[in-house]
């Protein structure tokens, strides 16, 4: 396991449990050093881990997307044999994945790409494993993924060729925002109306937890969230991302398919993160010039 | 209970088996028939439905939103007794149901708005309850709704005063538009992607259900549609609304609470159901107009 953050940290400590030897590797030695009090074997460089694995080797790969993956994989590539596997199991573009797995395949390496999803849940309920990449190689390696997954028999598959399996995660991820955008407008109607109603939100989201049309694990965040801090008055309003949902609406952009509900989505996250958007001084500026509309000065920069 | 469509008619089975007597009435004798065959009471007529009741009486209504509601209740207005009660169980715009109850109260008669998710699935699952109204009525009822809940201590609970029980509905029903198009666009995208990746949606959709954070019910009804027609080939891309949703827009505009994904959701269902729309004829034109752009012709009307 190369990279031990949050996702990779976890998943080390899964595949422990599971009873499945792991040598880790990670450039901050706090985390190599607690994945090694959980059992796992810290290495001190790539090179290291590559060498303390028995071909055909699997390496796992937990890094953020772009150049500290291509990195990494760029010097797995001329550190491992013929027959050994990569598996990618961060974000990765799919586009990246493919041309990754080009490079591979070309010193007779395999790459896996596995999207993986779970977040911090995973290491007790398993992750879910969207899996791309030669069958054989995946059938090989399958005792990896029914470990990290919430059963030997569910949770994960192999959904296609290398790139397969972060195409479909990004996918997963695209149609999570528009499912998180969708209760987020729901719940901010029922608050909107709390005046008239006097609505008790989180008695709503734990109403709907059972026997609803809509109800699902978000929602079960959701309850847990407003059970916490009923108004929220803890966060800001600020939404951040990490990249997914662009590739899925650059996805819809080049196959024609039409995402409204995932693309504003997408655009309500940047929204959230403008304090003052030209945009709309610019509709203010408009409204004022056609018909005399007050406008709101802006207030000291 | 007054309705025995769909709803009504496995409400009242589920209430049975709870070992409630119930007293139904429709104007359809088949559905009268097949409840009383379950155990129901089938009565000829909303007044003799009512004198079969002791005081205080509480009788359901589940019938459609609208003209049919209306006329029922307010012939009920005049039957009821002080104390007795009107339970409201179906898709009711919550301004007629304010309306209603302020009609009834003049009578002394309570009406709580039950708004009841669960579907076809309720019968055997529960449905899941937000009920509106006085607290009282609502205490004295609760056994119903513990009975009709999936269990004695959830799904179900009075979310504030007559009118908030379908406000809270129709928001719910909002939140399931734009559930229901985000994985309407995720299947798509993936569907467009079949020929690249060779991807089995149905086997996709199998791998998120479990420890995926996409997970839901509406994936699982999602999957058992994939299992039975993996191409969707069966069905016309043709998607009806039954009100809810649209209130909801109504209501986001009332709010000023932008709903960007709700309202898409919306807005696609009635694209699904346009063949040839005008506006995209505009726009052909206009491209036409002012780029010499091809059009394509209208085929034979």
């Amino acid at each position: 396991m190369i990279g031990l953050g949050r996702m990779g940290a976890n998943m080390t400590q899964r595949l422990l449990s599971g009873g499945h030897s792991v040598v880790v590797y990670d450039r901050d030695a706090d985390a190599m050093a607690s994945s090694a009090a959980a059992g796992a074997k810290a290495v001190v460089s790539v090179p290291d881990l590559v060498n303390r694995l028995a071909p055909p080797r699997a390496v796992w790969v937990m890094l953020p997307a772009g150049a500290v993956t291509d990195a990494v994989i760029g010097e797995l590539a001329s550190l491992l044999d013929l027959g050994d596997a990569v598996i990618d199991g961060g974000n990765a573009n799919y586009k990246d994945t493919m041309r990754r797995g080009e490079m591979l395949a070309q010193a007779g390496i395999h790459l896996l790409d596995a999207g993986t999803s779970g977040g911090v849940w995973g290491l007790v309920e398993g992750y879910s494993l969207m899996v791309g990449g030669d069958a054989e190689t995946f059938a090989r390696l399958e005792p990896i993924f029914q470990t990290l997954a919430p059963g030997e028999d569910k949770g994960y598959s192999h959904v296609g060729p290398t790139g397969a399996g972060h195409f479909t995660k990004m996918v997963h991820n695209g149609v999570e925002y528009a499912l998180m955008q969708a209760y987020a407008e729901g719940f901010e109607l029922l608050q909107a109306k709390q005046a008239d109603f006097d609505l008790d939100l989180t008695a709503i989201g734990r109403t709907w937890q059972h026997g609803s049309v809509v109800r699902s694990w978000l929602l079960d965040l959701a309850v847990l969230a407003l059970e916490a801090d009923p108004g929220l008055e803890s966060l800001s309003a600020y939404v951040d991302d990490s990249g997914e949902g662009r590739w899925t609406v650059n996805e819809s952009v080049e196959l024609a398919v039409p995402t409204p509900t995932i693309t504003a989505a997408l655009y309500q996250r940047f929204r959230s993160r403008q304090d003052e958007p030209f945009g709309a001084r610019l509709l203010a500026a408009l409204r004022n010039q056609f018909g005399g509309h007050a406008v709101r000065e802006a207030g000291p920069q």
